[in-house]
């Protein structure tokens, strides 16, 4: 009996699924078993439980620290109770800001007064709760009053500053507008603050998530004159979670920072306004014509300002600290209590939140459900199964990332991975996380039925893959930022997914009051067969890691992945090199100058400094290393292992992940720990690969790079030794 | 004394201008007096002249057939004769529709009664013409009364048709709406035509030349909401000039066929609209959101259609034989007079036309006068010089076609080169034509200033052609179509060149009742100091040639430049292949159907005809020969050559470039007689360079391909043995 443990995956594409022996991590016997198991749980999935609790969850607002949202955490616990699972609430109090004066007005040279209200629409009596809604706002906005000539820095992202330089424009002492998009929203007041702007206002342009993309709501799904996207702006990529309580839980007698101290609260005033709002004060900016990529929807000429549009900007919180509900419902395993699979989703909305969070806490619900009915029939899974549900997730991570850090050391010795989910739509499945996961995700995504086009959700995947021009075999985005996977994986180096159905279901609902479960169910997933798709596809995930001879992680393709990082780093290296030779070539011809037209602002660029060739060797020579490692450990075979060494590279391979982190971080954010993915500095959500090397050579601190590289060399050379050490043990 | 002919412009990258002992075609004493008799003509310019002669001419409307037309040519004879010049008006009596009728409504599901009119401004008088000015049509539509649904079809181009297609949207009997831009606008009621379509609206979107571009008329250059581009719509790509005299002159007692039988009316009625009277009819549509690269800047949801808008379009026109009076004034050369260098702007104007034609009119006049001048003291050119003022060039290249066709045996045996200009800016030269003028144009382009940057225009292009990413090199644009060097070059192969200054004066003006002189004098080019460089650029390259001891054509950067074209056609048909293999494999695998949103319109793809690989030796062999007989002409100097010799020689050279045309033309349309450059018969204006063999490609007519191989090979072949027969004659 041959049979390899971390190959089989191989055998997927030469055979059909059904002409399989073995999956990755278990013996055929088991296999045979855990297909059947699999078989059993999808068979118990039921769409209707999904539109029912969805109603239950998403009837009114539930913000962290609501009432509503309390009753959900509750009634979510009673759920998981009644499906036999062991439950508990566990409350951080965290700092929360409420909006209690909001003022945009423009002073100058007309005058105009935002109305910052979304209109409610016919057809969805959700969004007509009056002041149940949650007023917009952006939380962690500094509390201020500001007034000054307002100046339009497109997304607010660092190319849209360099293009402001070439201008010769300042926003010193400006407040700056900026369109939603682009990157996430808390870059654009950190980088107007750094850039030297004192107050900052955000709309959704109608290009991006209006009336450019498609009807407007209530007509289609898109966002209408009025509506508003909320969310936080605290720093999440110097550390996510409470502002006040960096590192550790936000228990209830924690060691607090003083709120002034708090280094993730924004240092300008900034609040998000409607396309409807942001019309007369972008009419109202005289100046440069903007260039050409930052025009939007708006039926007007966008210029740059800076004014004679003035504007009026106050802004007063109250900040309270709420208490934050998370849910744990644990499934004891039979064989290996003290190793966790662990799924999560959060249950905190800005409003409804039927979209966001709702339509991925259902379908986790709908998973663990059919996980215990399977368990009261004796199928309990032989590795815990640990359910969450996380308050407080849209404030910034602020549930799961206090729970982590408050739990960490026990977490990092009993986790063998963190699945996550939030809003979930209808089309192709997204999947992000650890590389050494792919192989078996791309396994189960192999067995999961397209509930529209019959074929498996990995080859509908692989076919707009195609069609976008992209790669065919299946394979895992890398994770930055944007949901519960955080604390778990950049954090505690545990090993994380995240798992969606989307690319059918566009809408500008996002944070908005037209998050509801009209929406979702015209615009989203209406039969919940998505949902459903979501709960076969996690489950069958958990399942696998819950009940796997040899834990399902695999290395080459880890390897082939991260080598393809590296490639991208040298390359971008390469690249920088290049224009700023070329940019000093013109710039010693004068070329800039005399292709400048003299009746337009105009800054002659200077020389750039060079880009120096680094030395890449350390890496090179540490990824050569490793895929030797990683080959030799493909080729072990179950069969050959006994029991004892079975549990004993168990034990290792949990584990595996976090010697990809350093205990010291990243720099300037310690808190990000692993070196290998994180969320861009200054991108926000949008992952930077090899973080500490990447993010140095864009920044043009050379030192650093050098640095970097070398402790990079390190921990992948541990790396190697981790890998080489459970080969031969 | 050892001096080459036609290497001399290598020189010019190594010594600055001075240094420089000759230019090309001139001994070295020649070249003192050339260089000085430049001078002398250079400071003879006098910006003041454009600025007057300018409110003269565009002071009231001026198409074909008016008074004010009329008096234009008289006047402009007028100072031609004062100059110096033998004169004559030659008047064809040319097809010229007028609107009688024009009616465009929306009858469905609501209804509006476009207006058509565009609005006077405040501070621009001449807007305030009222019945004066021409009402905004299509010329050479046909009369039509049709009623259908609407279809939004993008520019309506051939790749918008293509992707109507793959959305399963026919506009078979429907009316299609089409923005302007994209291609020449007589392209979209052919294709629309040619799909089944009864009817075309074209308007201008905002993002094209309205506020979307920047601050629309009066406070800025763009086009408001109520402005209509004007402009023909005949079938140029077939044949320009007279629709009823079809490759002869259209004198009066010429045969003319029957309006019902002139292939180049358009076969269903099309009009140009306002985006004011465009919005409630896009509104209006339904159906598939509109591509995300199709949308425009109207505030609306760009829909396809069709409907359930349904228009009502109905147009009469008036249609009557006009006088088109073309000025062509005389300065005999001393020495050659049988040699003609010739230069041409046409005159007539859609309405006011300060811009189009009249700035490069007054430039055209002030170069003449300054000429004039010169003679008068002596210094006659040894060639004969003809300056043209065309009438009808808007309706359809009509004045200059038509003294071309009546004229075409005694201009083939006479013209050397004929320079073109039209409306003129600011900013950067732009100079196409024929190729064994480039090195001649390159020189001259050095020796002219850039009068905002003090450098020569030839560095200036340098430079913006640099930041854009493009070569540092001088080189001319291949020619199309869109003013008077049409029939030269592409009906009658002489060499020729269209010169002009732009890229700082955008704007929406363009053909509408806002290109007068006010906007000219706020938005183009206030100075008139690009009038002045162009008379200076274009009176050079005339006296260049009028006076040159060998015609300064060079064939070695004509050579490299062919050899790009023949290299772009391969690539592109193996890039068709590749594409088409890629397609065919992914129709094989159903990529495009599981790819696809079910609740979107979606039609799976078919197989596409597999490209066959084309036997481009032929071409390849002849460049190879072509190589070796342009070096081998490039190092005879003129030293060496008797005054007889030179005289023989130049005679070859005027007649070189009609090598390069076939008596039989292009397939389809054999009008068109030049086998290196056309205008595409399926984008009008824009060039299609190799056109027999690149335009069956892209048509996928194999056969033709071959076909048209074959016959390129031959002129090429031709051409070589001319070009050998020249160095060794």
């Amino acid at each position: 009996m041959i049979r390899t443990i971390f190959t089989s995956f191989l055998i997927l594409f030469s055979f059909a699924v059904n002409a399989q022996t073995t999956i990755i991590g278990f013996t055929e016997e088991n296999t045979k078993k855990q297909q059947q198991l699999e078989s059993a749980f999808e068979a118990k999935l039921n769409a209707e439980n999904l539109d029912k609790w969805m109603q239950r969850m998403s009837a009114q607002p539930h913000w962290v620290g609501t009432e509503f949202g309390r009753e959900n955490a509750e009634w979510i616990q009673k759920q998981f109770k009644s499906w036999g699972y062991d439950t508990k609430i566990e409350t951080y109090q965290v700092l929360f800001p409420f909006p209690k004066v909001r003022i945009v007005e423009l002073t100058a040279p007309t005058t105009y007064k935002a109305k910052l209200t979304a209109v409610p629409v016919e057809g969805d009596e959700y969004t007509a709760q009056g002041d149940a809604l949650l007023p917009s706002y952006n939380a962690f906005s500094t509390d201020g009053d500001v007034e000054a000539e307002l100046v339009f820095v497109n997304y607010g992202i660092p190319a849209d500053y360099e293009e402001l330089e070439k201008l010769g424009i300042s926003v010193k002492g400006k407040i700056v507008i900026a369109k939603y998009a682009g990157s996430w929203r808390g870059i654009k007041p950190k980088l107007a603050a750094e850039n030297g702007a004192i107050g900052c206002l955000i709309y959704s342009d109608p290009q991006d998530d209006g009336y450019v993309r498609g009807d407007v709501y209530p007509k289609g799904a898109f966002k209408n004159k009025t509506g508003v996207q909320r969310g936080s702006v605290m720093d999440m990529p110097t550390y996510p979670g409470d502002v006040l309580t960096p590192g550790y839980g936000a228990t209830k007698d924690a060691k607090r920072l003083n709120r002034k101290d708090a280094p993730t609260i924004t240092k300008i005033p900034v609040l998000p306004i409607s396309y409807e709002d942001a019309q007369p004060l972008l009419e109202a900016l005289e100046g440069p014509i903007a260039p050409k990529a930052w025009k939007g929807g708006l039926p007007i000429t966008y210029h740059i300002g800076p004014g004679p549009a003035k504007v009026h900007l106050k802004l007063e919180f109250d900040w309270q600290l709420k208490p934050a509900h998370n849910v744990i419902a644990t499934m004891k395993g039979t064989d290996f209590p003290d190793q966790w699979v662990m799924r999560g989703n959060h249950h905190d909305a800005w409003v409804h939140g039927a979209n966001d969070p709702i339509s991925g806490m259902v379908a986790l619900m709908e998973e663990a459900r059919a996980v215990g009915e399977l368990a009261k029939k004796g199928n309990k899974p032989k590795r815990t199964l640990v359910y969450c549900a996380w308050d407080a997730e849209e404030p910034g991570l602020i549930g799961s990332t206090e729970w982590v850090e408050d739990h960490k050391k026990e977490l990092q010795q009993k986790v063998v991975a963190y699945i996550n989910t939030d809003g979930n739509g209808r089309g192709f499945l997204g999947a992000g996380g650890s590389h050494s996961l792919q192989a078996m995700v791309a396994e189960v995504a192999g067995t999961v039925k397209d509930p529209q086009r019959g074929v498996s959700i990995k080859e509908r995947r692989s076919a707009v893959n195609l069609v976008n021009g992209g790669k065919e075999a299946f394979s895992l985005y890398a994770l930055g930022s944007g949901s519960d996977y955080t604390p778990f994986i950049q954090h505690a180096g545990i090993a994380a997914l995240n798992l969606g159905f989307g690319g059918e279901n566009a809408g500008g609902e996002y944070h908005t009051i037209y998050d509801t479960y009209p929406h979702y169910k015209r615009f989203k997933d209406p039969e919940f067969a998505y949902g459903v798709a979501l709960a076969n596809t996690a489950g069958r995930i958990s399942l696998r890691l819950a009940n796997a001879d040899i834990l399902p992680f695999e290395f080459k393709q880890w390897h082939s992945t991260v080598s393809t990082y590296l490639e991208e780093v040298m390359k971008s290296c390469d690249t920088m090199r290049k224009e700023v030779e070329k940019h000093n070539n013109m710039v010693d011809k004068n070329v800039f100058e005399l292709a400048a037209d003299p009746r337009k602002p105009f800054k002659n660029p200077l020389r750039k400094e060079a880009v120096p060739y680094l030395d890449f060797t350390p890496l090179q020579n540490a990824m050569a290393s490793l895929k030797s490692s990683v080959t030799a450990f493909s080729e072990l075979d179950i069969a050959d292992l006994s029991v004892t060494k079975r549990r004993d590279l168990n034990k290792q391979l949990m584990l595996a992940e976090q010697v990809l982190t350093s205990e010291s971080g990243l720099p300037r954010r310690s808190w990000y720990k692993h070196q290998i993915y994180a969320p861009g500095f200054y991108t926000g959500y949008g992952v930077k690969t090899l973080p500490g090397v990447r993010e140095a050579i864009e920044q043009k601190n050379w030192n650093e790079a050098e640095e970097q590289i070398k402790k990079l060399a390190g921990t992948l050379n541990d790396f190697n030794a981790y890998i080489q050490g459970m080969t031969t043990m």
